[in-house]
């Protein structure tokens, strides 16, 4: 039992942090293994402070688990299934590692959209291991954590669709058109007609073509292009349809 | 002290429930007076029971309130700032209706959209009266209920720019476009010019003219329209911009 956590953790609240990394040509998740015993995967998580907020738990939270600070994390929404805790291994695990084991949690999860480049996770608390998995070949994961996985997935395809400044921030401030559609093809998970998504982004003028191009590559250099951040503020009031 | 409630409701998590009605003029928010004492204005909301989900709660707290019922609520997001509960008014009211009213209460917000012609709310439980006001003219409410409200009101506008079924699921089968503008200006809180709102549904062809017209109207009949779902199905996953 030494593993019990201190006493000012509110047992009825937790944060779950959804990370999807991408590395320029797929999207992975954040995942990290539970110490001590058992090897249960999970989105790193835990209860909340007495006297912090939602918001602050959750940047709190993924800091102590994966030593990631500064990350934008987002609400998702709260889950709260009376039976979200039930596997045997994960109430074994609370056992262990919590004051009030069989209490009914009630989870927020959070969620972003990371350049994984840019990041280097490393284990600490009860996380015995941290690392990125592609999201398609995430295996079972403790408590209701696929389920949340796949809400945040949902909004995250959302967002991208109908507020593309998710994408661009996680860009390079000049990029090439190929590097923007394999954003889009991974996290939407489909390949993309490459002439109509070019011309979408063309028309709407919201990337504008720089005088430069790609250098030292192996193949045709490509054009580079900037987001054109006045211009989408301008126009994002727009109705979608 | 005779208010106290039942003892299987689970302090530390709320539902509050945003429920805006349009009348066909105007938008207009759905708020409680409580008891006993007091007079001040609420969301409908109250704890959760400890073996239903957020969404059963939702629905159970708006029917024993204000006895509506087959609403659709969507989750907004939760609320868990430390000091959402500090207003004395506040603090003395839950003196008198709760088993344990100096806990910290986390709050999950849910919010719908409804035709305000057809539902007829009544005063239950803890609700001293139910009403309807008008969105711009609702005054200090309990809690963080205002701020909920500007996050709920945030989302709705969203919804409706994006997704234009929340629209047209309150509207009738055949509605004139005069309609709609009435519900986007009363939502989106602005005037709309009439020419591009009306070019913006006829060119994505999700309205589809009637050969049919107003009668017996003070002014020129106007054309009736339908929402073509099946196309509105068809086109949505196109990206907004």
């Amino acid at each position: 039992m030494n593993q019990i956590i201190s006493n000012n953790l509110n047992p009825h609240v937790s944060v779950d942090c959804v990370i999807f990394g991408f590395d320029g040509e797929q999207l992975k998740l954040l995942i990290i293994e539970r110490k001590p015993k058992d090897a249960v995967s999970a989105l790193p998580g835990d209860l909340i402070k007495d006297n912090e907020n939602l918001d602050e738990a959750a940047c709190r939270v993924l800091y102590e688990l994966t030593g990631l600070k500064d990350i934008y994390l987002k609400q998702l929404q709260a889950f709260g299934d009376p039976d979200r805790i039930k596997d045997l291994a994960d109430v074994r695990w609370l056992r262990d590692v919590r004051e009030e084991p069989l209490t009914r949690v009630i989870t927020i999860a959070y969620y972003s959209l990371v350049n994984l480049a840019e990041l280097a996770p490393r284990p600490a608390s009860f996380a015995k291991e941290v690392r990125w998995e592609l999201v398609k070949k995430v295996g079972k994961l403790g408590f209701d954590h696929n389920y949340i996985v796949d809400k945040a997935l949902e909004q995250l395809r959302l967002n991208l669709k109908y507020d593309p400044l998710i994408g661009f921030e996680l860009l390079p401030e000049k990029f090439t058109l190929r590097q923007l559609q394999k954003l889009y093809e991974a996290v939407l998970d489909q390949p993309i007609d490459k002439r109509n998504f070019r011309k979408k982004f063309l028309t709407a003028k919201i990337v504008v073509s720089l005088d430069e191009k790609e250098q030292n590559v192996p193949h045709k250099p490509a054009q580079y292009y900037r987001f054109d951040r006045k211009r989408y503020m301008r126009i994002k009031d727009r109705f979608w349809f």
